[in-house]
Parts: structure tokens; C-alpha cells; sequence
């Protein structure tokens, strides 16, 4: 190892993959898309493509087993997954599992753990074709691999989205994290004294959504039917900021998006208002929603009009636009991703 | 969770995986083989299948920093992946990779980790294609997932044995163990006294093999000159008894195999001696060798009859004639295998 050390935080999470990934140039002709993207892509004929995406959960880190039960941790670890397949608007298909477990474990909270795989990988009607078990020192991580498969010409990068398009957010937003704040206050609560009952009342919605998101699968299958393929598209894992400036960024362009158009859940407002937060920030910046933002062609806004799963929330601009978020009173403020850096103490 | 708490090592790794995914079946029509190969196998057309194998690789579980080079470990996690497709009879093309690191590790030893993951990947071809980079609060995690190609003629599967077939083992075997036991042994000088020098002369070849192994690719490449398909294949990273073990217990088949075929390097069997063990002992039970083990056609034979890396050790039988290990002396000893059990303290 040199002497130089320098620490990991000042990169942040897509810093370090863009850093550590910089000198890897793909070579293999199957390869038609590689990092950067929600899921890779593999030429497998002429016409179709397979679509591969990673993801790694660790306990302490991106889940708290106090609060999460492994059932809904199986069903979680699947469903973030089949999420980055449905991103790129293509059906999955497989999934291999891997887990590492210390033996402060017993078999039964395995098996609920791969209870709650069963249940997604049926409900999302994809096969476990395989995956790894070995000993941990301390804690659960759980390293799922899922496959998808895609027509060549339906496939939806982030790259595609052109001034005019119309931004698409899914669902609403903001719910999972402010079910987060809900879960990290009762067990604050316990902390301090475990004959009191965490009071979850009237926050089933927000806390299913956190603990038990589930991927827009059945957006990609509207999609189809309305026959519309997206010039862009990305999951909302890290927070809608995050997430359109990801795809401005890979599209090389700006965009406007507007205060009022962002879809939250009065339950959301409600918590968050509860919390002293401003809804729209959690929207903007809280992640786990698991929903789906994309770009239309003005040309295809007509057959997404008026769904209910699909809520316009702006419109791309040419690059030296410029990204903006406009607030109620129409001032336009720059976007900013606040993010996640796991890194950071 | 339930109250009834069963402990892990109950039940082994292979008997966990068995346990946990036997409920799942495939239902999806692309999903030729699932779980219980060296890798899975998707259909992609009429000629072709791709294969699916994945390993998680944890710091004080698989490998210790303290004699393991990150460059090694990032080279070794790839080819221990890569080992697996060619256990398929299949070339790898593509890689994700996910790591857990934390706070501990600066940049600079990620950059070392993925030199090496870099040059793996040059050196079998294969692209990276995705990832992910994540905390963790101790310690480092690899988990890769490596996907291949190959006609779905040519694909091998661990159970298509039949009797009369020969055992063939590639390379040499034992080595990557004894690496181990040297390293073990100057560690715990080193920890004794540190300004003790290690003592590695002489131990260049069995040090490499357990820091730094290939994947027999080229077994492939040869299989494929030769025009010959094994009827059976399995990759050695348990320990040779354990792999046939596997392929007999898949083939529903017996084996002899012998004593004085056994391929062990002199210099393992020298370092076997010094330590008191027996060499073919430790080519039979010592793991990480990453091999291949196959078995032909007996009409398949002369073509790969006198080829250097390729050693007869025996063939397969009847099922009732069970497992059996032939010493010098003729006595046939039932084979087991001691393995490795991750769960047990």
C-alpha cells in the first residue's frame, strides 16, 4: 500500500464508482452497455437483450434488523433489484442470491428471510437460480443479482431525454423516508425505556413503504400497453433530486421541475409537517421510494395524460438552461442532490 | 422469529443452501438449470445459453489482509468466478462487482483492489459491467457476479457421469492449501515477533497458487481444439473429495479413483511433509486449487490421453459399488469429505 491516504468520504458513493471504474473499457462485443446505468446490458440476438444489475444490503448500514423484519428484508432485497431492471423498461427474469450470516443467526430467521425472497420472487414471477451462503464475523449482508431481458429497441437509458421531453415521476414521493423517521423515533423511544409501545399508529402506509417497497413492474407492463417507450428513465432510490440530475447529466441537458407537481402522499405531508420538515424536501431529497422517473416525447404525453400512477412534475430544457426547481411563488432555485454518502461518519 | 432456534453449522454450507432453496422452483421458460450447478443457465436462443455464477469473498472468513495483497484478492475474486463458468464448459464475458469497505481502507487501497480486479479482467477477456460501492462498519466485502456464454450443446453439468466414464483432474492439486498453511504459520511468527523476518524461500509456487490462481480457461479452449466434451465437470474449490463427491451424488454414480494418480506437485509435497501431513490428504481435502475435474467418454479418451494438464485419477462406477479411494497398497477406503463448514466456531 503507498503512503498516500486519502479518505474515502471526500469521493461519495458515485465519485468512488466513477473513480475506481474510470480505467475499465469494455471490449467484448455482447457488451452494449456497461457502468452507469441502472443495469448493465448483454446482447443476446439480434433483437434482444439481457439487462444485469447488482445491489448489496448490509445490516447497520442499509437496514436495521431492530425495526426490519427479515421477511420484509427478503421482499426489500428483491424488489430494490427488480427495480433497476424495470428502469431500463425490461422484465426480470432471475435473480441469484447471496448471503453472509454470523452465527448469532439461527436457521429460523433464515428461513424468514428467504420466506420473504419466495414472496417477491412470485410476486414479481422471477426464478432464484442461484447464490452463495457463508459466515460472517458480525451481521447479515444480503447481495442479490437480478437478470431481466428486454427488446433492443424498448430498452431505456438514462441518456435519452432531449429538451421538450416531459419529466414523469410514478406513485408519490417522500413516504419511505418519512416512514424512516417514524421507525428511528419509536426505537429511540424504546431505547429509553422498552415498556413503551412504539406508536405507529396511523403510519402503516408510510412505514410499508419504507419497510416494503415495491418495484414498478407493473409501470413497465402500462408502459407497453400505451405504447409508449421513454426517452430516459431511472428508479428512485436516492431521492428525485438525485435522480434528475443523474439523468440531465447522462442526457447532457437541464430541466425545470416544479414545487407543486411533485406528488406526495397526504400521509407524507402529514408526518412530515409532524416532524418540522417540508414535504417536498423528503420528496426531493428522502430515497427508498423505489418509484420511477422518466422522459416522454411531447408527441406521447397524450397517452400518459391523466394515469393516476403518472404524475407530470416538469420538463427538460436545453443544457445552458440549467437544472431548476421551481417553488410556489415561481422562483427558481438550482437543484441539488443532497444525497447519501455512506462514507461519511 | 419463532422461539425455536436451530444453529447454523447444524447443517454446512451445501446442506444450508439445500435447506433454504428447496421450497423455490423455476417456472420461468428461460431458466434451464437453477440452483445446484457451478453456475445457472439462461436460454437466450435457440443454440445458446448464458451461465450465471456468483461468490461473496469476505475479510476474515475467505482471506486475511495481512499476507493477502489487495491486487491478489481483487485478481482472485474475479478468477475464482471465472473458475466457475469454465466449470460450465463456457467462456466468461462480463463481471459486476460489488465491494463493503470501511472507513478504514483509504482510496489508495481500493485502487490496489481493482488493479487487480483490472488485470483479471484483461487477461480472461471479460468486461466489467456494474457494481456497487457501499460502507460497511467493519472490514471489506467482495461480491461478484460473473456471466458467461456457450452453446447449450457444449454446456456440462455436473450430473451427466456415466459409468465406464473416466476421472480427470487438471493441473496439480494440494498446492493453494500448503500456500495457506506457510502463510498461517509466518504469520503467527510475525504476530510472535515481529521483527522476525518471514520466511517464504522456496515457497514462491505454493504461495502463488493460494494467493493468486487461474482459472483453467484454457482447459476450455483445449476441450474445445480437441473436440471433446466432458460428460461431467465441477470446478476444485472444496477439495477434490468433495467435488467428486458431488458429481457422483448428481450423476447418481460411484467412483474409484487412485492413490498414485492423484496430481501433487513436488514442492506441496515437500512443505506437506514438513508440516507432518500427508500430501495426497491435502490434495484430496485442501481447497482452493480451482481446478477443473471431469470425466469423458471412454471413446473420448486418447484425444486428451498424455496432455500435460491433464491427469486420469480414476473412473466411475456402478451407484452400488458407492465411492471408494484406492491407496498404494490396493485397499479401497470409503471417499468422504471433511470440506469446509464455515458455521462452526
Amino acid at each position: 500500500m503507498s503512503e498516500k491516504r486519502t479518505e474515502l468520504e471526500k469521493l461519495g458513493e458515485f465519485g468512488l464508482i466513477d473513480h475506481l471504474t474510470k480505467k475499465f473499457k469494455t471490449s467484448v462485443p455482447t457488451t452494449l452497455k456497461g457502468v452507469g446505468d441502472d443495469a448493465a446490458v448483454i446482447s443476446i440476438s439480434d433483437n434482444e437483450a439481457l439487462l444485469v444489475t447488482t445491489d448489496m444490503l448490509l445490516e447497520g448500514v442499509h437496514f436495521n434488523l431492530m425495526y426490519m423484519p427479515l421477511k420484509h428484508l427478503g421482499y426489500k432485497a428483491v424488489a430494490v433489484n427488480v427495480s433497476d431492471i424495470c428502469a431500463m423498461n425490461g422484465t426480470p427474469e432471475q435473480i441469484t442470491v447471496s448471503i453472509a450470516v454470523s452465527n448469532r443467526f439461527p436457521l429460523e430467521a433464515l428461513e424468514e428471510l428467504y420466506e420473504g425472497i419466495y414472496t417477491a420472487c412470485n410476486n414479481y414471477n422471477i426464478d432464484l437460480v442461484g447464490g452463495d451462503t457463508t459466515s460472517s464475523l458480525s451481521g447479515l449482508t444480503i447481495s442479490i443479482t437480478a437478470i431481466g431481458r428486454a427488446e433492443k429497441k424498448n430498452i431505456v437509458y438514462r441518456s435519452g431525454a432531449k429538451e421538450n421531453d416531459i419529466l414523469i415521476a410514478t406513485g408519490d414521493l417522500g413516504a419511505a423516508y418519512m416512514g424512516l423517521q417514524v421507525l428511528e423515533r419509536e426505537k429511540e423511544v424504546y431505547n429509553a425505556n422498552p415498556n413503551i409501545q412504539p406508536d405507529l399508529d396511523g403510519h402503516d402506509y408510510i412505514i410499508e413503504r419504507q419497510l416494503k417497497p415495491e418495484a414498478r413492474l407493473d409501470i413497465v407492463r402500462f408502459l407497453k400497453e400505451l405504447d409508449v417507450v421513454p426517452t430516459s428513465m431511472i428508479d428512485i432510490s436516492d431521492g428525485l433530486a438525485s435522480e434528475i440530475i443523474h439523468i440531465c447529466k447522462a442526457s447532457n441537458v437541464g430541466c425545470h421541475i416544479y414545487d407543486e407537481k411533485i406528488p406526495i402522499d397526504a400521509k407524507t405531508s402529514m408526518t412530515a409537517l409532524d416532524f418540522n420538515l417540508d414535504p417536498v424536501t423528503c420528496a426531493l431529497n428522502g430515497g427508498e421510494d423505489y418509484e420511477l422517473l422518466f422522459t416522454v416525447k411531447q408527441a406521447d404525453f397524450d397517452k400518459v395524460k391523466g394515469n393516476p400512477h403518472m404524475t407530470p412534475i416538469g420538463h427538460i430544457t436545453d443544457k445552458n438552461e440549467g437544472l431548476y426547481f421551481v417553488d410556489k411563488n415561481g422562483s427558481a432555485i438550482e437543484l441539488r442532490a443532497q444525497g447519501w454518502n455512506h462514507f461519511k461518519d
